[in-house]
C-alpha cells in the first residue's frame, strides 16, 4: 500500500505542482490502483511514473471543481487507447453532475471506450464500497461546492497458521490445514480435537487512510480520520490565514495539524498547496504544522509514501 | 508573426510530445495571440513559454477529437484565474458541439469566468473572421469527424511615405503627411498639387499561413495552402503507410510534402507525430518529406518559427 502524489497544487497548474491527483497503489494487496481526483494533466504525470492506467480500477472524485476533474476525459480516453480490455471496467465515484461532464466529453469528442464505466453517485454519508479486503466510507466536507472525504479501511488479516507447531504435534498436513487456518475446529482420524484458533498467530490489523477533498474545518474530518494510519489533508493557506481560509472554504496547515492530532492519526500529509507558497514558504507550511503534529509531511509531485502496518 | 508549437503529438500525450496546441503569435502585428486546438495540458505547456493567457483572444478548433479540445476547460478557467479582464473577451471558433462541451464543463465545475466567450460555429466554407489586418477562411477537410483547415491571410501593408523626398521638395510637414500616406492628392498653399501615390514606397505583401486539422488527402488542402508562406500539415504516418493513413483518415509525411509542392507554399511544418516515431524514426519522417519538398521541418514541442515577409 502506497500513496503516490501526481498533483499537489491548488486551483491552477504551476511549474512544479500539477493540480490534484492522488494514486493509492494497492498492487500487493489486490493488484489494483485507485485514483483520488483527476485534475488536468494527471495522465501526463502518470506517464512519468510506473503506473499502468489499466491497473486503475476505481476513481474517487471529492468534488467537481475543475482542478479536480478536468483530466478525467483525457485519462479515460488514453486508458482505452493504451489497451484496457473489456474485462477491465472502471468504477467512478463522484458527486451528482460528474457523469454529465464525462458523458458530454466523450459524446462530443466521439470517444468510444474499450471498457465499461460504472458511475456511482455520492449523495449521502455511507459505505460506498466493500469487499473482503477493503471498505470505503464517505462523509460530507465543507467546501463551496458539494465535497466529500473518503476513509479507506483495509480489513484485518487473519493470523498466520502455526505450521511448525502442528507438525510438532503430528497433525497430518492436507486440506485440514485450510480449515484450521479459517479458524475451524477439526477432529483428526486418531480422535484428537484440534481448534484452529489455538494454532493461529495474532491477526494483523488492516491499515486506514483518510483522503479529503478541499474543505473548511468541520466535525466530519475527525470522524473520517479517527486513528487513521495516514490523513491526507489540504493545506491551501498558511498558519495565520484562518480568516482567508474560512472565506474561501479552505484550511490552513495548522488547522490540518490540529485535527490530525485530535483524530490520533499516525501521519499527516499536506497537499493542495497554493502557488503562492514556493521553496522556503512551502517549507514553512510543513514546519508550522509540525509544531502541532510532529509526523507531518508536505507532499510534492511524485512523492511516494509507503503505508506500513502498525506495530501492536 | 511567429508560430509556437505547444503540442506536436497525436492521440495521447507522450513524454516528449503533448497533444495538439499551436499558438500563432501576432504580438507585433495586433498585440494578440491566437490558439489553434487546445489538447489537454496546453495550459501546462504555456506555463513553460512567455505566452500570457490574457493575450490569447481567439481560439480556432479544427475538430472535436479529445486530443484537440480536452485542454479547453482548464485553459479557460486559468485564463480567468490569472486575471483576464471583462474587456478581454475570447472568441472561440469550432464545429457544432464544441459549445456544449465547454458549457457542460464550466457548468458542472461551477466555473464563473471573468470574461465573456463568443462562440462561432463552423458549418460552411467561408470567411469566419476579417478586420483591417487579417482574414481567416475555413474549408472542410476529410477526417472521421467533421474537421476544418484554416487559412490566415495577413492584409498587405501600404508602402512607406517617402519623407526625405517630400522634405527635399519643401513640402511642409504636418497633418498633410497623413493624407499623403493614405494615398490622397493634396493642394499646397503655394498651389502645387502633390499626389500621395507618387511618394509611397511599394506596398508590403501580407503573409499567409494555413493550419490544418487531422485529414486524409483532399482537394481543399491545396486550396487552403495555395502560395502560403507556411503550411502546417499533419504527418501521422510514415512514407510507406498510405493505406493505413487512408484507413485512419490521416496523412503520411510524403503526402504532406506533395501537397506543399503542388500548392507552392514556402515552408512546410509537419506536426501530429505519432508516439511510434521517436528519435531517428521521427527524423525519417522529415527526411522523406524533404526529398519531395525541401523546405520541410518536423515540429517539436516548444519550437518557434518566425514567419518572414517574402521578398519581392
Ligand atoms: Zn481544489
Ligand atoms: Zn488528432
Amino acid at each position: 500500500m502506497e500513496l503516490e502524489f501526481l498533483g499537489t497544487g491548488a486551483g491552477s497548474p504551476a511549474k512544479t505542482r500539477n493540480v490534484t491527483g492522488i494514486a493509492l497503489k494497492l498492487l500487493e494487496e489486490i493488484n489494483e490502483i485507485w485514483l483520488f481526483d483527476v485534475g488536468e494533466g494527471t495522465q501526463h504525470q502518470i506517464l512519468r511514473t510506473t503506473i499502468r492506467p489499466r491497473k486503475i480500477r476505481r476513481i474517487f472524485i471529492t468534488h467537481l471543481h475543475g482542478d479536480h476533474i478536468f483530466g478525467l476525459p483525457g485519462f479515460l480516453s488514453s486508458r482505452s487507447f493504451q489497451g484496457a480490455q473489456k474485462n477491465e471496467p472502471l468504477t467512478i465515484y463522484g458527486p451528482k453532475g460528474l457523469q454529465d461532464f464525462v458523458q458530454a466529453s466523450l459524446r462530443v469528442s466521439q470517444t468510444k471506450l474499450s471498457y465499461r464505466i460504472n458511475f456511482v453517485v455520492l449523495n449521502s454519508e455511507e459505505t460506498i464500497f466493500e469487499d473482503d479486503h477493503f471498505r470505503v466510507v464517505t462523509k460530507y466536507l465543507d467546501h463551496r461546492i458539494e465535497c466529500f472525504g473518503f476513509r479507506v479501511e483495509e480489513k484485518d488479516y487473519p493470523g498466520e497458521l502455526m505450521v511448525d507447531k502442528l507438525r510438532a504435534e503430528h497433525v497430518p498436513a492436507g486440506p485440514l490445514y485450510g480449515q484450521l487456518k479459517a479458524g475451524q475446529t477439526v477432529t483428526l482420524a486418531d480422535g484428537r480435537i484440534i481448534r484452529g484458533q489455538d494454532y493461529l498467530g495474532a491477526p494483523k490489523k488492516g491499515r486506514t487512510i483518510a483522503i479529503l477533498g478541499d474543505t473548511r474545518q468541520t466535525a466530519n474530518i475527525a470522524l473520517l480520520a479517527q486513528n487513521a494510519d495516514v490523513l491526507v489533508h489540504e493545506s491551501t493557506f498558511a498558519k495565520n490565514e484562518e480568516q482567508l481560509a474560512h472565506n474561501y472554504y479552505h484550511s490552513t496547515c495548522v488547522q490540518a495539524a490540529k485535527v490530525a492530532k485530535k483524530a490520533k492519526v499516525k501521519k499527516l500529509i499536506l497537499t493542495h498547496i497554493s502557488a503562492r507558497y514556493v521553496g522556503k514558504k512551502a517549507n514553512m507550511l510543513q514546519k508550522d504544522a509540525q509544531k502541532v503534529f510532529k509526523n507531518t509531511k508536505l507532499a510534492n509531485d511524485f512523492d511516494v509514501f509507503k503505508v506500513p502496518f502498525s506495530k501492536r
